[in-house]
């Protein structure tokens, strides 16, 4: 028997395509390729810490459709978007439920590299999974990659788990 | 039942420490790390692939003691060398057969960052774990980092694990 499980935090995000159902193509992939890799048929050795940053730009402000004419329909808009990333959690959380591997969940709000390296010193995972579009050089002058920063500042390992050209969607900035 | 075994690259290397047995200390963590954290009790779930590249200074030349009278010389002096690379797979090897994981290892000559990424395009791991000193920006300057060239160049995901405070000899470039 054994007795603690190697705890793997996995940090996941919503699709950038309008449309596309809820997670982002790359997070998706880390998601799978640790159950697939890592876990394996090895359900009880493992357990994953899903982290969801829900960044400011997703806030509603870029909603153009939207008009706030009272605090109340900020208050909605709040709601909205907590109920767009349990939405989110609630996908990974159902997957690891039906494989039979333990997990935890939560939503924290701000810049994705400075709160996943802030909860990786909070909770001390084993390791951090983090997908990544695959960029190169010339895009990643304009999008950053959250990964990058990660593999350089959290501290504890950190695996990158890059889409492929087949799973990118037309435009590779999109997720 | 699992049919393919996640294959797990782990680049190792000799100790730069005199009198020091063997594996240096951040490719034993390396290992070890991988075991304890990833293969777990699931030991038919993988396979390591266990590669030692030889860097052109340990070939002897650096060995001020010996003399060098005869191409004889030169051929017992590759003969060590191999010998020394042999000692330190088999030190690997012996353990993953001690617990019952499946492995292959072999050596290579040349630059590591180059070599590695060169056996990552031919023999296709799920992902390759280095260990690495986890030195600061300033002494990376001195001595460069395998890991960190790896990261970015190597077509597969990559996993760095550092030694940490405790496990660093006196002198932090030493390993």
């Amino acid at each position: 028997m054994e007795i603690e499980p190697t705890r793997v935090m996995v940090a996941v995000n919503e699709s950038s395509l309008k449309g596309y159902p809820h997670a982002s193509i790359s997070s998706k992939k880390a998601f799978e390729w640790t159950l697939k890799k890592i876990v394996r048929s090895n359900t009880s050795g493992f357990k994953l810490l899903l982290l969801h940053v829900q960044v400011q730009d997703e806030d509603g402000f870029d909603d153009m459709d939207s008009i706030y004419a009272s605090p109340d329909d900020f208050r909605q808009l709040r709601e909205r978007n907590k109920a767009k990333g349990l939405h989110l959690l609630e996908f990974f959380v159902r997957k690891c439920h039906e494989i039979g591997v333990g997990c935890e969940a939560w939503i924290r709000k701000g810049d994705p590299t400075e709160v996943i390296c802030h909860e990786v010193r909070r909770v001390r995972p084993d390791f951090l999974v983090v997908g990544s579009r695959g960029l190169g050089p010339f895009q990643k002058v304009f999008v950053g990659t959250v990964s990058e920063f990660c593999v350089k500042h959290a501290e504890c390992p950190v695996i990158i788990i890059k889409r492929t050209a087949e799973e990118s969607p037309q435009d590779p900035a999109d997720d």
